[in-house]
């Protein structure tokens, strides 16, 4: 029970980790001190934590891990979009 | 079987993550782009990974996040170090 708890907000900060990161690339349209390699390697991840919990049948994994990918997706838009 | 490599490339995927991330914010000494919050909401979310790790007994858990939670925790010295 306990565990479940500590499980969840886990997920809930990791999940939403990327959406401060998102909005400050929005709005200052600055960019180039973000890695590319941070974005790239951060997607791969969510990419097998989706096919994890496909595999084990956790729709919790495969949610957050969805939210979590599209907002990393969109910050790589954003980085390409604004890189100079 | 499958799911544990899946799973495992997951966990590696992310806890290398922020390490190009730290390099590049090393290198350049500019912050300025990154998110304060993406920092703190990544390593929030890391105390309770390892916390679930402790709880659920999880040696692959607990070592992933600590590993991770040290480059990101190296990331939040960087940000606070050179932030203008």
């Amino acid at each position: 029970m306990i565990e479940e708890i500590i499980g969840y907000l886990a997920g809930i900060f990791i999940m939403i980790s990327f959406i401060p990161q998102v909005i400050k690339s929005y709005k200052t349209k600055n960019v180039s001190d973000i890695s590319l390699g941070l974005i790239v390697a951060t997607l791969i991840g969510t990419v097998f934590w989706i096919i994890y919990g496909v595999l084990i049948e956790s729709m919790p994994i495969i949610i957050v891990n969805i939210i979590f990918g599209i907002t990393v997706l969109y910050q790589l838009y954003l980085k390409i979009k604004y890189d100079k």
